[in-house]
């Protein structure tokens, strides 16, 4: 038997940002608009720190608009909350996205429910995940957003494979069953309560793990040919003991790769795999609402 | 093998109407609140009026304020929207429901969408749809709402059981599929799309049917024991040649329930299975919506 192609979610990505890039290039030369994401940062987390500073660059690299807002700590729900107001009432902002966690002051679902629907990138708001489950035009959340795109690259059309999610949440899990739906998957929603989980995974074309329990997923669980996403990031310390003791981690995924991959018919790694999407994704998203908020046919 | 119980859908309709009578009766005695449905009648579709009749009269025989408004099937898009914005702000209204389908001149989703969330007893705006899906307390589509009633009194918990719906529509596949997911099963969708249906089905201890195919659902796609809802009608000519010529019509559902019923552990017949819960559900969620209106905890 042969081993799985593997997904290369970093090149994909790169051609993705690449796309993104030219979408932006013809909508500032076709249309005068420059599509501008704005990414609010509460208090100096250092995993947040990273990850706003890798989204500011990578859109500028697109040649968008960026602009990051720092708040310390301890500002108020209602200072940020104007802020959020600000940037919704901004015509040169398309794109609003509040880097969680936040303290624990702040209420995470007031917050969210202040982006405008329409400048909710990340997809997060109640509004975006009702237009997803009624099949309406919205904007989703960025990771299965990514996972979707791989998954039609691996496999082309969709239609009539069985598909199992893994993981149930509202940033993932749903928004990813969603997705599969859409695209005319028999979907199979699995989580901690599920039963016989191995039986459940082997009926699937598609597995798509959003766990974050390392390893879970065996070769035996796989049907082979089947395609493997995995999502799901554990951090473990790094495997040479030197780094370790200098802090440097390692990333596994939800999916015991070495084994998985003699199985499976095409797998994303886990770093490299669907990790990469998620930042290229969010610039796609907010080309999108730029579209829409203009009324450029998408 | 012993034959499956047959569920009744009439009889459990009659109990839940009781039951929302008493809430009523409380919501009175103890909060001075009677909660309202308004319901709006466009035109004179023979079939709606019906509906929009029976709602009345069980509405008022919960002790609840029913109030009907009849439109004429040339009213305006503005005309429409005005009266649904007037109940929305209508102290003593606490349900609102425009009667589909309706005139072609007029746009179903954009009425849909003034109906206020928090009124929408009926569960079919986006934003219902959303809370839904994100685990929110939402206002859901009375029939899932009501196969869920008799899911959970035929099985107790719901939890680790593999549930597959058949059908995905917004106003029943897709709720249903969420409810179940909310029961901690593991949930299925299937769909026309879906390749070996049969197969999907026999895995599953919960069947919901949803299609609006007669009979499509046969024996040996059941595993022993499931319990399945059928919620498909399909309206044939009277078996009596005397009535058919009357016009009079007979509902088939989408199980073939003869053959069905040696094998699974609990069905629902129809008629008088999902059917009666539909409306004892609405006047629930009208109660629902009325205390949410007043505060007054769930
Ligand atoms: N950019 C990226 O690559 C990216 C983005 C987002 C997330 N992630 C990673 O993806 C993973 C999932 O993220 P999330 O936000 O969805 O996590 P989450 O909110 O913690 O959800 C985890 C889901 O997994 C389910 N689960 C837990 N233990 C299980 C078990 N033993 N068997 C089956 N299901 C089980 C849970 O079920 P219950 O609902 O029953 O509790 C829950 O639905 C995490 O590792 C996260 O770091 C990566
Ligand atoms: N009070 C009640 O008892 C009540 C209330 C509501 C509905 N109903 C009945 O329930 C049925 C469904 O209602 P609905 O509004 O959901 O209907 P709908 O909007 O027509 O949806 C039907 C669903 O069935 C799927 N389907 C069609 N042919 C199929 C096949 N051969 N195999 C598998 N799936 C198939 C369709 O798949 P695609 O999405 O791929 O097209 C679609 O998702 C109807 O008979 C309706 O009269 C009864």
């Amino acid at each position: 038997m042969s081993e799985a192609r593997i997904i290369d979610g970093k090149a994909f990505a790169a051609k993705l940002r690449e796309q993104v890039a030219a979408d932006v290039q013809a909508l500032k030369v076709e249309h005068g608009v420059t599509p501008g994401l704005a990414v609010v940062l509460v208090g100096d987390d250092a995993a947040s720190q990273v990850y706003v500073r890798n989204k500011g660059e990578q859109t500028l690299a697109a040649g968008m608009h960026s602009e990051t807002h720092r708040l310390p700590a301890d500002v108020s729900q209602d200072d940020l909350l104007a802020l959020v107001g600000k940037l919704n009432a901004d015509p040169s902002i398309h794109g609003v996205l509040v880097q969680f966690p936040v303290p624990d002051h702040l209420k995470q679902s007031d917050i969210v429910a202040a982006i405008s629907p329409d400048k909710d990138v990340d997809g997060l708001t109640v509004t975006n995940a009702g237009r997803l489950a009624s099949g309406l035009p919205a904007l989703t959340p960025c990771t299965p957003l990514g996972c979707m795109m791989l998954l039609k690259d691996a496999l082309g059309d969709l239609r009539g494979k069985s598909a199992v999610v893994i993981g149930r949440s509202n940033l993932m899990g749903k928004p990813m069953a969603q997705m599969l739906l859409a695209a005319d998957c028999t979907v199979t929603i699995a989580h901690s309560r599920s039963q016989d989980l191995p039986g459940i995974v082997r009926q699937a074309d598609i597995v798509v793990a959003a766990v974050g329990r390392a390893e879970m997923v065996k070769a035996d669980w796989i049907k082979p040919g089947a395609v493997v996403i995995d999502v799901g990031i554990s951090r473990f310390p790094s495997r040479d003991p030197v780094a370790a003791a200098a802090g440097k981690t390692r990333l596994v995924g939800d999916v015991a790769f070495d084994e998985v991959k003699a199985v499976a018919g095409a797998i994303t790694p886990v770093p490299g795999g669907v990790g990469p999407m998620t930042i290229a994704c969010l610039l796609a998203n907010t080309v999108t609402a730029a579209k829409r908020l203009n009324g450029i046919g998408a």
